[in-house]
Parts: C-alpha cells; sequence; structure tokens
C-alpha cells in the first residue's frame, strides 16, 4: 500500500509546478528514483521501450479531459503540425511491436496536484476551484490551444500554440504576459524532463515582433546547460516555418526537494 | 470633425498595447504632442490641475465597466491597499476647489482599441471577440483583481494585485506567467505614462519567493533611465507591508509611432 501510495503520488508530481509531464514507467522503478535528498529525478534514461500511460493529477481516480488532444478550434496550421510531431511519436518494429518514436506527446490537465500548503492564505475553497493557469478557460479555442512534445534524443522540446482571442495585448496582437506565460510553460516542461522538479528562477525574455491574435507559433525549447541544481534552457517562438522570430527567452530552473513539493 | 476623430482615437490610443492610462486633459492639446515622427508624447507636465475623465476604449460610445473599482471579491489587503492609494488621488485646496493628489488610479477595460490589423491571422470573429489578456473573466476574483496608481512627483507607479484561483501554476501559487503578465502590465504602463506609446522589447525577471494563490502583492515600479526611444523601467513584487521580496523585474520598451500602432 505504502509503495501504491508512493507510485501515485509520483505520477502527481508531474503535473505539479505547473509543468506537464507524460511518463511511461512510473511503475517501474521510482523507488530508485529518490536521491538521498529526496529530490524526485526523472532521466532520460528511464523512459524507454514503453507506451504512453496517461498521468493522472493524483489523488483523482477518474480520468481527465487531456486538453493537449486536437479539438474543433484548431486551425490548419495547428493540426498539422501536431500530426506532424504526433506521428512521430510511435513507430513499429520489424516484428510488428509498436514502440516509441524520438517524439513524445504530453498530455494537459487543469489542475495540479492538490495538497494543503498556502498557510492563512490558500482557503479550501480557493483550493477546490483552482485552475491551471494556461487552462482556466473551458471555451476551446478562446485562449492557450497548445501541446507540447519533447524529444530524448535532441533533449529538446517544440510547443505548438495558438493563441486565441482572449489573449490580446496591444490590439489584434498577442499580450507579452501570454506570450511569456507560454515560454514559462514550455521552457519549464523542458527543465522538468531533463531535471526532475524545479522552480523557475529566472526568465530573460526579448521580444522581437508581435503575435498576430488568431495565429499558429512554434516554441522550441533546447538544455544550455546542467550546474548542480541549475538547469538552464533556452527557447525561441516562431512562426510555423520558422523563418520569423518572435521572441526568443532563457530560463534558469532550480531542482527543488519533496521538501519544497509539500510545502516544506 | 477630422480633429474630433484625431481626439477620440488618441483617447482610444491610451488603451492599446495593453496599457492603461487615464488621462485628464486629452481634449486640450493632443495635436500639439504629436511629433514629427507620430509619436504620441504623454508627458508628465501635461497632466495637472484636471479631474479623471475616463478613457473610452475608442470607437465605443458607452461606458464600459472599469475592471480597477473595488467589487465584492477583493479582501481585507486589497481594499485596505486601494483606500490607502485612492484617498490620496484628490486633494481639497483651500478655497475648497478639488485639484489632483500626488497619486492617480488609471481606469482598466476589457478590450483594447479596435481597427483592423493582423492581416489574414485576424478574422472579424477573432477581431469583436477579442478581450485584455488580464481582464479576460468574467467571474470577479476568480483570476487578476488589480488596480494600478501612478505618482507624478516620485514618477512611480504602484499596482495593488489580488491574485485568484484561475492562476495556479506550482500547487496553492500563482503562476510564473501569470506574475510575469502583471509586471508586463504594470511597468509597461508606467513606461506609457512616463514616454507615450510603447512596446516591451525585454523582460528579465528574477523569481525569488512563490506567491501563494488568493493572497494579495504589490507591484512597485520606478523609472531606471530613458535613452531616446528606450524607457528603462524597475519593478518589485512584494507583501503588502514590503517585507518580502516574491519577485524583481527590469524591462525595457521601446517607443513606437502611429504607424506602429495602425499596423504599419
Amino acid at each position: 500500500m505504502i509503495r501504491t501510495g508512493v507510485q501515485k503520488m509520483a505520477r502527481g508530481l508531474c503535473q505539479i509546478m505547473g509543468r506537464e509531464i507524460s511518463k511511461g514507467n512510473f511503475n517501474t522503478n521510482i523507488g530508485q528514483q529518490m536521491t538521498p535528498r529526496g529530490t524526485l529525478q526523472l532521466p532520460w534514461s528511464s523512459i524507454n521501450s514503453v507506451r504512453t500511460m496517461a498521468v493522472l493529477p493524483w489523488p483523482f481516480s477518474f480520468q481527465p479531459r487531456d486538453f493537449s488532444l486536437p479539438n474543433s478550434s484548431w486551425g490548419s496550421d495547428m493540426r498539422r503540425l501536431y500530426e506532424h510531431y504526433n506521428s512521430q511519436c510511435e513507430v513499429e518494429t520489424d516484428d510488428g511491436e509498436k514502440k516509441w518514436g524520438v517524439w513524445r506527446r504530453l498530455p494537459s490537465y487543469n489542475r495540479s496536484l492538490k495538497y494543503t500548503t498556502g498557510g492563512v492564505y490558500l482557503s479550501k475553497i480557493i483550493q477546490s476551484k483552482a485552475r491551471l493557469f494556461t487552462r482556466n478557460i473551458r471555451e476551446q479555442g478562446a485562449a492557450f490551444e497548445y501541446v507540447v512534445f519533447v524529444n530524448k534524443q535532441e533533449q529538446k522540446c517544440v510547443c505548438v500554440f495558438q493563441a486565441g482571442h482572449l489573449l490580446e495585448g496591444p490590439p489584434g496582437h498577442v499580450h507579452g504576459g501570454a506570450i511569456a506565460t507560454m515560454i514559462d510553460t514550455v521552457t519549464g516542461t523542458h527543465a522538468t524532463y531533463l531535471s526532475g522538479p524545479v522552480m523557475t528562477a529566472n526568465l530573460n525574455i526579448n521580444y522581437r515582433s508581435p503575435i498576430p491574435l488568431g495565429s499558429t507559433v512554434l516554441l522550441t525549447c533546447s538544455l544550455d546547460k546542467k550546474e548542480g541544481r541549475k538547469t538552464f534552457v533556452s527557447c525561441q517562438v516562431t512562426n510555423t516555418d520558422s523563418s520569423k522570430l518572435h521572441t526568443e527567452a532563457t530560463g534558469l530552473f532550480l531542482s527543488i526537494t519533496m521538501g519544497h513539493l509539500l510545502g516544506g
């Protein structure tokens, strides 16, 4: 029972910190992945040759909506890029067995792991109604439509992002804060995938060219370096054929311990 | 008629770029404030001894909801700080006349200036439904509750911000992107107040301590320097008595011309 509880919790941890991680073999060796400092490590080496398994936001037992799947609001660019990466998520071997491809789609839910933190500020009402910032609007296509894919071999990550009409800043264009939100989300997801649970320590964002409202863009993230607890990730936001740079950014993320995660 | 149109447009411009500016004497000398390059200048010197006049998001003729006014979702910290600054917005002279105080509250709406930009991306549907990112949720208290005050004498700006349950990132805490959004909004508003219409060129954000969901924080912005088209603003996000630093940031903003604003 204890082991089952740890396993459930570990699955839930993939959804915390606003990051979205799909892990195929969480059931196998999560115990060994806990360091003496309690840091949950999610090494690339542990996610081979397994099939997709949805990560439930613990302690839910029902299957929540995965917001990263296509819906009727997605435009042609969004669908085309989704298919481009999704088709490379699974390959068939010579003996007919299906295996992971070079890319992996990460599911995305609207609620992080629930537990009691926040002291006096976090009332039960707020806690029960809380929703992930990027998934807080139910109307499809109105706000953030996005799907994240990670590439193990190249240690990079892409996000296809369609910006809805509720994200306006300058007239007809996406708010700088909405762009920063997607950069934080995707660089943070990538850092989590590389280093386990992290907190954002720094974001340095250069806005080069406004993003028209309603358009689809690509966020491409790569690992710059890792130094102890620090993971440095860079990110470029471009149009769908990568010919135009809209925004570029760097992110610094600090690995955190179970103590941090549990409100310590 | 042309002059009337320019005046209406100038009022609307105060709401563009996701900034929120209240200007008292827009009717008086806006013509003279246009430089040969077409940049709309809003100098401090032009906003003395006038009373508040709501800035309508042109071309609307009705009075939209001002989201920066108190509502039933505001907690005690939010109300107390609002009263603290709002009480200093107007002073009574010896002869009974009311004048501006050292602080000024800026109204805040949910739609920027409307006009046709965005080319192929911006459909009429998206254009008509577009809403300012920070004001896109109607449920009071659920997302961004904030009010911005500017101080002419000290060339600084404060924002009282109550973070609702739909802004979650780490469990029980505010999403880094939501914090970046408020920083972009408030530093950009301050830069616009100092230099006229601007675009965000850079945001450099250091996250020091997570912000509990449901809490109220202060964003305090000050001018670092101005160099040609560049306005440098710094910002600190603290708890309500400024004893705890949550986040600090710098913003670089570039002044833009009417051409930029009108899609040129």
